[in-house]
């Protein structure tokens, strides 16, 4: 079931390297992509940075409206986000032609993606140079949720045979959590 | 084996998230902090960002000699990440304390760690705004290895039963590589 994730608690997601989809809207138009380099940034106010390539159609929804979503991908939609990842939305609409299902924001206009295990919420925060010098953009978390199987108050709990998030190793190739260790005191 | 990892195939390190060790090094004295938020940024040139705390003794280092490493520590090396996380390096040598082995850099000053599975010799672009907004750091690699029994021109390959990278999920938590995933066209 999905459930809100508390401010302070949505780094969290994003804390062990998933690969995520990006999707934004405006004017009518929506797009999705896929990006592997997206982290968390601050815990509370929750932040992210992810680079997002200038020639995107996402980032030009998202840079009108100001608002974009992560959706988390998970194992069962490996094929998905390459697909996504490799094809352009500028004429196609992707959610049409990949049968990508999705519901709306609390927060934003962005559609956020059916299926994935985690999402956030993001508002933009403008930092000009660092977004035409690396294409990188920073945003604000304003609500973040998760599938409460997999993630609870101290983060993911990942389980052999079961879904988990996806980590691109490159090309068509990712990797997945295949267990939890803890650490102890030296 | 520690091979050179070219140029342009320095990103894929990063490429599904792991958790970092920091190392920078200046005036005599070196130190070493954990740091779980940290990214490719760029391909080629190879460039990163990352996270580093205002106060980190790692940070006054990094930021005096201009020059830090990432070293990607394994499954075996758990509790050393948490203990050099732990623990501030102001006033205690941490390699001393928690007995750990590094080799010199090609390019850089800072000490690179034994027994971790990839590393990265970085220099610091200054980019003072977001360095104070956010303690967000930018930096080129200068130079890349790996253990070539695990990282390949295509990147990593995880298998179960060999040592992998961590990826944290939070507290005294990790998850790691559980294998490999290959997506199909859709």
């Amino acid at each position: 079931m999905r459930i809100q994730v508390p401010r302070e608690k949505a780094y969290l997601l994003l804390n062990h390297g998933p690969t995520t989809l990006v999707t934004a809207a405006h004017g009518g138009r929506a797009n999705i992509m896929a990006v592997a380099w997206a982290m968390a940034l601050d815990i509370d106010p929750p932040k992210v940075t992810l680079v997002i390539s200038a020639d995107s159609f996402t980032r030009s929804l998202m840079e009108k409206s100001g608002e974009f979503a992560l959706s988390l991908p998970s194992t069962e939609q490996v094929d998905l986000t390459l697909a996504v990842g490799h094809s352009s939305g500028g004429d196609t609409d992707k959610f049409k032609k990949f049968k990508i299902a999705t519901f709306p924001g609390s927060k934003i206009k962005a559609p956020l993606v059916e299926g994935c295990l985690g999402w956030m919420e993001c508002r933009r925060i403008p930092e000009p140079h660092i977004e035409k010098t690396y294409d990188l953009f920073v945003a604000e978390v304003l609500a973040a949720w998760a599938e409460d199987s997999l993630f609870g108050p101290k983060g993911w709990t990942f389980r052999e045979g079961l879904p988990s998030t996806i980590h691109h190793i490159g090309g068509s190739v990712f990797t997945f959590p295949g267990g939890m260790l803890t650490g102890k005191k030296l």
